[in-house]
């Protein structure tokens, strides 16, 4: 499972299973960077990435929404003057499917 | 004061005025989908946007990303599968300026 780039998101659907907790653990420790957290009673993955200005974050919303399209399946990114927060998670079953580490760990790859 | 997109941003400084009280009121009633919110102690002016799907939010924020950088003047921008939240304050004074104003009258002229 430590290959979660090489994997492509299911179609996700409503009644799909949402993440064990020995899978998040396991998923969680391969990418590091990210945090759990619990928004609107659902469990999501965050990350924040700092750049130098607007210009550099807005860049890689748009990097984001390129993998995001790919997928088809898409995150809530914050684009601000210096950072990005990136957010995944799966609104069809209130929580995290493996879709979401996939995609947490492609965030991580883009240059 | 009702032409508020006629009108650039200022620089705005440390120590540059907060809008008062009346000054709000008159903005915002030029403005009037924008929300007063109060976010980390800090007045700021939000406004969410719908669209079909997760391209139009993003093409979206790429619109208000470019005059951002034409004002030199940046908010919080949410993408998400069908909407954009935006959030316009100014850092440096914690708070409100005539700029947050400006801005968000322009963010509404976007087509």
């Amino acid at each position: 499972m430590s290959n979660l780039t090489e994997q492509k998101c299911e179609a996700c659907r409503v009644g799909a299973p949402i993440a064990t907790a020995e899978e998040k653990e396991t998923y969680l420790s391969i990418i590091p960077k990210w945090m759990l957290i619990t928004e609107d009673g659902m469990e999501k993955l965050q990350r924040d990435f700092s750049f130098k200005n607007f210009k550099e974050a807005l860049d890689f919303t748009n990097k984001i929404g390129m993998i995001a399209e790919d997928e088809g399946h898409h995150p809530d990114i914050t684009t601000r003057y210096g950072s990005v927060s990136v957010v995944w998670y799966t609104h069809k079953i209130n929580g995290l499917h493996l879709n979401d580490f996939i995609m947490a760990a492609k965030t991580d790859q883009i240059p």
